[in-house]
């Protein structure tokens, strides 16, 4: 059960309906999953959170295949089960295997390992780490 | 300052060398960076960590520059500075633009955004997104 | 289910009963949530945690409603969900609006956003942000 | 040292002074910090981080410096240490004082710790806490 | 519902087979928990997992119910509530009592704590704290 | 630097420096680190912390050094530097050896990648880890 009801089309206002129906457009899909739903009770939170969503899953010079594979590793990193399964069908359908998955997943769970290594061990930074910026 | 020395090759063991020389073949270069040499404390640690990294790292169904941007992406998502700033000059040398980057981070900034709204909301699953396990 | 059992009044003991009598008056109701009861399974403990919140989440220089605000902020994004409902449940019922909840939970997302963004280009401190202390 | 440049008003393109500007103008102050001119590397990605924050960050049915203490709460649940001395620094500009920071401090830690408690037993949720939303 | 198949003993291949053979072997079971059997989609993966766990987990110069009391810290820490059940269990199975639990769950709840305010009053290093490594 | 001021004990009121003393009695030390000396800017938070933590970490049914491990696991998990390496420092008094550390820190990190694993395939409950509790 949500917290804020998950609302139809016809609970929706017009300002939410309209996201509806660019997210329908966009995906080209009729399916309006719960997350947009739930947050049509901020239409002004919804469109916004839309909006950026939208350029920032585009492709760009990473490709969409990519980019929800790296939301995946975000998601399962901090243990947020909607966004994994969401995020993972979403990938799925762009193509992504079974064994890309589970690439992805060894991937995630290395990192999050050697993380607490150097944690645990404060390893000093080699200098060939610094470069660009400035100061 | 590192909690366990970082040790050279000559303050390395047989077992830890073994390791380094390996490292420096893999990767096709004479330095071998302090992780490493912090891990060498404990070498069959060493030896576990390098070989499951070369594994997991190792191009399969997903290249090599992926990978490192995922790893970047769970290291961000964790605050870990050695592991932003080594795993970022390793996805940079293999190709990364510095818009991939900021493309990269712009997915896990949304990803991080978008957990949160999930979480706070306690939106419920979309059918849609259970599917292939079992039971 | 639960690790360790819920105590009802009953088989809690002496000691976690006063516990659940003083959570009672304090907070002028009857109801002792789950929390508390999972807890009395050590009752030093139990009576340690209570009397370290009721400090803590008592009004003071900051009102007891952003006490919750600042509660409920930390849960989601921990991403813990027993406490989320619960403490969403404890500032409404102080006063939090359905629009209050999501403004509040866009200024969660958001920083949990931004806090990556800046892990991600390592962005060196202002002078401007060092100050009042010293070491 | 940043990862990416931390781009002067004359290294920045129009585009980014425009935010830099914007920056300026909303917060009535000639310092623009150091986290927009690293971003100000991908002007697009600075312009809708910074115009997203104006608009969550204004005082609305939460006042702005609520809003800047829960910031201050997410940064520290999360460690990034740019955030938290930014906005800690934002939020004393805006009148918190020094024992309302310790409040929202012992707020956070107390959050953390009974986040945990609640996890390592698996508290199961209260009725009473289940409500509003649907289904 | 995982979001890979459950495997069965005649569902797995003779890779994975071999690794369940190998767990019953190594934990004196006949019980093979539904973790490796999901892991089994990628026998590789579970192979090198498994072997991994086995070398870490096996008793050393920290006694075997020691570490699962640390695996139980950082689980409950991470809110992953399969990790966090399922190794309890096996400490249980190794002989820590509710009291132990509960003693270990009030550290963890206390190190949250205390890590937090660390964070937001940026306390700086004392000098005795730095020491053994180099450089 | 820090963001309140680390006070001497002739800074220090007399509240905190009853505090300190009672550190320096515990711990048989006239060592007061800086945490503490933080802190004492709210000298109610001071010595609620501190009487917190006295009682958690004191020998029970788990050993101080267990405790002091225990604690390492988490702070290495969130990283924390500043705990990490007091409290690092803390279990190596109480006899912890490198080696000993080095275990500590693979179990932490198997801990980080399996509880990833977990998540990103959503592996169901094995019946045989539910138990105990009720309901």
């Amino acid at each position: 059960m949500s917290i804020l009801p998950v609302l139809s089309d016809e609970e929706a206002g017009a300002e939410a309906r309209a996201v509806f129906d660019d997210i329908r457009a966009t995906r080209n899909t009729d399916f309006v999953n719960n997350f947009w739903r739930v947050l049509a009770n901020d239409p002004a939170l919804l469109a916004r959170t839309w909006q950026g969503l939208k350029e920032v899953m585009a492709p760009g010079s990473i490709d969409s295949l990519v980019k929800e594979m790296i939301y995946v590793a975000v998601s399962v990193t901090n243990g947020c089960e909607y966004c994994i399964r969401s995020h993972t069908a979403a990938a799925r359908a762009k193509g992504m295997s079974d064994h890309q998955l589970m690439e992805l997943l060894a991937v995630v769970g290395a990192a999050n390992e050697t993380n607490r290594l150097v944690n645990g061990l404060q390893v000093p930074l080699d200098e060939a780490f610094l470069g660009e910026g400035a100061p």
